[in-house]
């Protein structure tokens, strides 16, 4: 989507993404006085057609990707196509990101406001019913297979590319890969479903091919990060920490293969473990 | 609030709060079937009076707990005595927790809901523009001081309560600690927002004294994470990994000590260390 219109001139207004401050640091016995670099969280609001939808506490980095991927992956557009331009405006009372959207979209989204009650859920978008929480997902094509070794390579670069991570700490990651494991995109965010987000926008703004590839993300594979992959078709979704049952069974369902401990050379498989490819040569 | 009508008979019909499931292992160039436990997490809608207000996707232990400090540290209700009674339903869709409030806070939660203009955000509950992103907290009173021997204590201690974690290696516990780290309340579920209001909720049914003590996180201090314990009054926030800018900053205007990185006898202070106490014996 490099044709999307983004108002850059905006861009240098943002807060920045890590700040610097005075603490105090006890450390092996040693009390010390010292500058600490700590992320930034910052209340940013999604405004569809200059109707306020949601407020998220995020990284004030690539919110055009953020913007994009949050309206993919929670489903208020279908396809790149139906955003018609992003504006990022920081304002008085904080960060905007001004989303202009298909008019299709746009009445199906107030269809889905007006329905709601009122007041919903964390956790779990626009959710405040049992009813809601299962959205349906377009099913998977069929798995190509995967080579581990793909996996083992991306494990083995994205450290180097968790800059906002290496200074604060507190950062996660999400990185769109190759199938032999090249970091095609890597975002990071203090969130770790706005980290996704961030990788799935910038994935439809370079038009990838979502089968073409595989996402890693540094954190635990909950519920909705699973839903999130899934919406975004890739074959299959690498997590560095512990996966939830929830997350394993809607992934199983999906035809998503989900790793999940991957660590280095190390992982479990939870789901579609045929679709794994090259496991005879992945010896440590 | 050892008064409070339970309705236990609903209990054992709840989901697990582990389940196991076969998984495919490759660790250290070996493939290896074998089973694998997994943290369950389920959606779980917050009824109040009737009324579905929420949906959170959490860990199906202790519901009540996790009701009641919701309740408190979002500001349905003001005081424990507000809320009547919880019963914790499974029915068809999933779990239900029906929360049976006083009149009047009803009548402001559903004041709160009518000015809402329908979905929105994640990450924070209930606000859907920017003006919405803090509200307003009562004001401490003013810090005793607190030893940092009882926090190496309650960091000492508190591996050998997380259950979940170590069953899972997915969940988050939080802990409502004395001043000498003694654990009083400790609750784990798979999101750390979710095991904070537990604990709070917990420490609400005990009548405990939130200036007696401190709270122990083992996971990131986020906005929420700070906005909730000052809303519980404690007198410190301490979280085992990293704290984020706005949770520094919301902590320090609060006069709540924030320590974040807390990890065997180091940490690091981010707000208020004027209320450390017993520095100077303090050495590894």
């Amino acid at each position: 989507m490099n044709d999307l219109p983004l108002n850059d001139d905006s861009l240098p207004s943002l807060p920045p993404s890590a700040v610097s401050r005075q603490v105090v640091r006890m450390r092996g016995g040693t009390l010390q006085s010292l500058q600490d670099s700590m992320v930034n969280e910052v209340p940013i609001a999604l405004v569809y057609n200059e109707i306020s939808h949601a407020v998220m506490m995020a990284t004030p980095d690539d919110l055009e990707d953020f913007a994009l991927g949050f309206s993919l992956s929670e489903g208020i557009i279908e396809k790149p196509g139906e955003c018609y331009g992003i504006d990022v405006v920081n304002g008085a009372d904080g960060v905007e990101v001004q989303v202009e959207i298909a008019s299709g979209a746009f009445m199906r989204l107030k269809e889905r406001r007006r329905s709601l009650t009122g007041r919903t859920g964390c956790g779990l978008c626009g959710v405040d019913s049992l009813q809601q929480v299962c959205r349906p997902l377009a099913p998977l094509a069929p798995s190509q297979g995967f080579h581990t070794a793909g996996v083992r390579a991306a494990l083995g670069a994205i450290g180097a590319r968790q800059q906002l991570t290496r200074l604060t700490g507190a950062a996660h990651a999400a990185a769109w890969c190759g199938m032999d494991g090249d970091l095609r995109v890597v975002r990071e965010d203090v969130g770790r479903h706005n980290a996704l987000d961030k990788v799935i926008g910038a994935m439809a703004r370079s038009a990838a091919n979502p089968r073409d590839g595989f996402l890693l993300i540094t954190s635990r594979v909950s519920f909705e990060m699973a839903q999130k992959a899934i919406s975004a078709g890739v074959a299959a979704l690498v997590g560095m920490s512990a996966p939830t049952l929830a997350a394993v069974e809607l992934a199983d369902a999906a035809g998503m293969t989900l790793l999940a401990f991957a660590r280095g050379a190390d992982f479990v498989c939870y789901t579609h473990p045929q679709h794994l490819l090259g496991l005879e040569n992945d010896g440590a």
